[in-house]
């Protein structure tokens, strides 16, 4: 079965040193390519060898992208159907299970659980799968046979809302694929009811990866006055108003984001100390300190204001001024906390930005902790240093 | 009162913009050394001036030191006495009191709460101060009257442990200054009695920077075999019986540390799941492999293999070499913890020489957490590069 399979090899002078010790991606310059291997339809499963014929392993192959193949099994024999996805699926499963206690996790994070470029939410019996290569594309109805098989989810829902789709040449369709979804969906994280819209919202619904963020942030919040910008649907302050916040008000551009967050401050009980303001947050960052409005938490979760590397100086100056206003809003002794996604920028030029904000502010401050994105996003190890969510948790002196 | 204080000055060619941004510290090399600076007394209050003779805080100076002078106050006439050390240890309380259910934290951590050179633990009624720096040593009586008076202790310990200490030219001598000590402490812990030795002990007795890192482990650890290598008193492993384990066994080379540890295992109800044994790390991680032993979640705490950028790349060999051990004994779909608390290996090496030990013992995967000291050690934001304990959390792949 897999005798016939196609073979791509690497060019002699591309050591397979990083492949052997599992970097998971070949890229299309480090490939012998010829006319049969550019006609290889989008997905096709092949066989990869170094330069003198010796396999590395089985990979998925796309050439029209720049990632030409990903590994998907060490071995070179390995056969890619329902049985194969159904242990890697087992095995993604088994580590959530013994994280969490609720079923609302991200099941599977790419290449770390063995499923390259495939990303899959799960929110109760509802799964989202974000299939982010051509080869999840085309093997998405077992994929998504597996995930039911495996997790007993009656509902699934594709995703196309990755960037990497574009890159990878897929169509930009989300959709119901299998059972029903009648509007957003209840999640419960950190002891509060999210609402989470899984086909127009963004991402795919809800930012699980800040949960042990939020609930850093949650035990800083007991009794406090919190802000929340760039709230979405109100993943700091719900988790703050939990923790016993007698106060949150959620900042955010979007007012179907904000609509989300009050539905969920209602299903919560937390309606009374809950307030919302739509609006550009820079603007209502400045507008809060005209006011003389003082907090003992402020969070600021930005989308990535430096996604690509070109984009990094110009990211790093938006981390700064969104430090600079939002420091004078912290009651003195309070808490700020400050986030980034942006792959681009790296712990340590974020943490910079920020701290140079603050201090621009005539704040003193103290690091106080420093989050990342929580056990159910592992990362693989070779591309650890591309961990993408950094959260900084700051006390500005009294 | 402050008018006749000594007087000490940048250099004309040092940039007095790293102090006035808030960096904490001035070396000997950029002082206007003479006579009369190299008399001063170690300890002695002085007002540090820019080489224009602008005024840039009140700082304490020890020409014995390489770090000449320490910044105390920004206020050039601050007056350091029972009042000012007061207002610190109060702003230091505030930020754990609202952390921590129980009196037990990292109470004071020097240069990030304003008390350069201090360090302060506190366990419920006692309370061990480091005094690593000079005027922390003249002023030890007024600063021990002001941390019963704010924080209730009936016991204060001095303990004279800090490595700093020598560079200070300071004593060795550890002791009670204040009420009585008769043995080790009891100490509340995620779920666990530790017991503390505050006089013979390792650093001040318990290592409460570790306390996020073992309630991680411990989330892991519900019905898992636990091996903790470096045990000191038992962090990870009694936290991780709380949690539900169904057997720890502590490794150390140390058997007062190890007593202590069956000690805390009895006391929190743990002592029939809690086993230990004594030896070289290296050693017993070779033996246990021998004899095929499996274990559900790994965890190895060692001291400092990389203290000094001298002793970086032997350090980092030990680290690889401690997770290559290491991870034979983790069962498929087990987790592996590995930590340093060495400064000069910073995150990067560290993770990468973790990750290549992994691979070395044949075993695939994850990294689903970075962990760093908890929130009661805050960092100088001007010192942030310098954050010492790492500890990275990997699953092995099934």
């Amino acid at each position: 079965m897999t005798a016939d399979r196609p073979i791509i090899r690497l060019k002699p002078k591309v050591q397979p040193r990083a492949v052997r010790h599992g970097f998971p991606c070949v890229y299309d310059n480090e490939i012998v390519t010829d006319r049969r291997t550019k006609a290889l339809a989008p997905g096709t499963i092949a066989r990869l060898e170094d330069a003198e014929r010796a396999p590395l392993g089985t990979v998925a192959v796309n050439p029209n992208s720049r990632i030409f193949a990903r590994m998907l099994d060490r071995d070179p024999d390995a056969v890619i159907g329902p049985d194969w996805l159904r242990a890697r699926l087992e095995a993604a499963l088994a580590h959530r299970a013994r994280l969490f206690e609720a079923p609302f996790y991200r099941l599977v994070h790419a290449e770390a659980d063995g499923l390259p470029g495939v990303v899959i939410d799960r929110f109760g019996n509802v799964a989202v799968i974000q299939p982010n290569a051509a080869w999840a594309e085309v093997l998405l109805e077992p994929l998504a046979a597996a995930l039911a098989g495996v997790t007993g989810v009656s509902t699934i829902v594709k995703s196309a809302s990755g960037r990497a789709r574009g890159l990878e040449g897929l169509d930009d369709e989300t959709r119901v694929i299998a059972g029903t979804l009648d509007g957003p969906v209840p999640v419960e994280m950190n002891g509060a009811t999210y609402m989470a819209d899984l086909i127009g919202g963004q991402k795919t619904g809800l930012f699980l990866d800040q949960r042990p963020n939020h609930a850093f942030a949650a035990r800083l919040a007991r009794g406090a006055r919190v802000l929340d910008v760039f709230s979405h649907v109100g993943g700091f302050s719900l988790a703050a108003l939990a923790a016993g916040a007698t106060g949150a008000l959620a900042v955010d551009g979007s007012a179907p984001a904000l609509a989300l967050a009050e539905e969920g401050a209602t299903r919560s009980g937390f309606s009374k100390r809950f307030a919302t303001r739509q609006g550009d947050a820079f603007a209502v960052l400045e507008a809060l300190a005209q006011e003389g409005a003082q907090f003992d938490v402020v969070i600021c979760d930005p989308p990535a204001f430096a996604p690509t590397k070109k984009a990094l100086e110009a990211g790093l100056r938006a981390y700064e001024r969104i430090a600079r206003l939002a420091a004078p809003l912290v009651a003195p002794g309070g808490y700020l906390g400050l986030c980034s996604c942006s792959h681009a920028a790296d712990l340590d030029r974020f943490r910079t930005a920020c701290t140079r904000g603050i201090g621009r502010a005539g704040r003193g401050a103290q690091l106080i902790h420093t989050g990342f994105a929580g056990p159910d996003h592992p990362q693989h190890p070779a591309l650890a240093e591309s961990g993408y969510l950094k959260a900084l948790f700051y006390r500005l002196m009294p």
